[in-house]
């Protein structure tokens, strides 16, 4: 298991007029978590596309237990429980300063190869980069 | 089961540099979707909340099929397939202009006392708007 | 002198907590505004990035009369005073249902070959569906 | 004068089709750097909406001289030239990793009185904290 966190500070553009994170602004948060948790593996998402491969996301859940609000400091923890394949599933925890658990996410991304837009294995690279915490 | 049809045009700020509509967009769509399929049965989510009852999304799920692209106009489909209680299930369909379907997703929002913050039931200028759909 | 009004419902997406729409997201009313009233003249902006040519904002000024709040039913008034060269100004009035100016705005676009990436004339098919405007 | 810098990583959700940052989307780097610069101040802007004092955007400029892309590490350059009275401007620069200046941009707030909605003056916590810069 995968298991990497980031801080997100929120600000005014992620609220709405119920004083809370918009439902729709959490997709932004997941993305920051999961593109750092890859570069703290030392793998780049934009080398990646660079490269010919894409990752499109194919699906995305999100319970919102408690809301977050303003200038909250956010823990995005980013969970990878398995080795990829042409899937890639991310979970997601946020929690807020207090250590309340506000939202849980996943979201399934698949590997295409941007040539063929197919779909693809996932690259030896990442592979190479993951296998340390699945051994 | 009523079921109501909006026409969205995806615009630049939409798209992300896939080319695609940014993932974390359709959450708008499908707002803006519920919100008009509400308006036409007679009932403002405004007024709700200005009535003291407001509808924060509790859960949230998005499966991307195909992807939307610039200048679509896609037609987002609004289901609700069963009459709430405290909570409201909305289920959603977005198709282009080819009739393809590319998205679908669902919302589950509750109900809440703006004063006590807690799950109220659904309000009866709503369920008096739903009942004809339903008998 | 060419004019062009589109209407855009301010969805709950575009709020902030202060209750107002968010000062970023004029940016996409005015986008909106721009692009219907550039398919008003018979003229898309996507058939002109498929032909080469692309427009990015070059700059862009806003002033925030009174606040635009949820669920109004703005007036995006689009006004183009002068033939583009390299350059096209569009000038932006937002109006609420009472008709009061909320919000006055400006953008500058260059026109950009996507291949050299280097600034170019106005295209002529533009050209004509303006002309009529300024005769 | 007084001047801070913030750090920002442009992620996907700001990318536009054009593969640049969305013009829209630098008001919320602009947001970021001037909240930072408050905090950075010892003011949180935060606490003063709990004070009852908001301050909301009355003017925003932007010109663009360079896109910024994915991935991008910006420097989000603030400046405030003079102590505010009932409105205070903050300039902005947005520099990229090889010090190439992007964005260049500037907003007016003004504060105002959340019971009465009135204009009023800078509070004196803001100017203790800024006299420093000021001498």
């Amino acid at each position: 298991m995968y298991v990497h966190q980031v801080q997100i500070r929120v600000c005014y553009a992620d609220t709405d007029q119920m004083g809370y994170v918009y439902y729709g602004n959490y997709a932004r948060f997941f993305e920051i978590g999961r593109v750092e948790s890859l570069r703290n593996l030392g793998f780049s998402y934009k080398q990646l596309e660079q490269s010919g491969i894409f990752m499109p996301v194919y699906e995305y859940t999100t319970k919102y237990l408690q809301p977050a609000t303003y200038d909250d400091l956010l823990e995005v923890k980013v969970i990878v429980r398995s080795l990829p394949k042409v899937r890639m599933l991310f979970e997601y925890e946020i929690y807020n300063e207090q250590h309340t658990l506000l939202t849980t996410g996943s979201t399934t991304l698949v590997f295409i190869n941007g040539q063929t837009k197919k779909p693809c294995q996932a690259p030896q690279a990442l592979l190479q980069h993951l296998h340390l915490y699945f051994s």
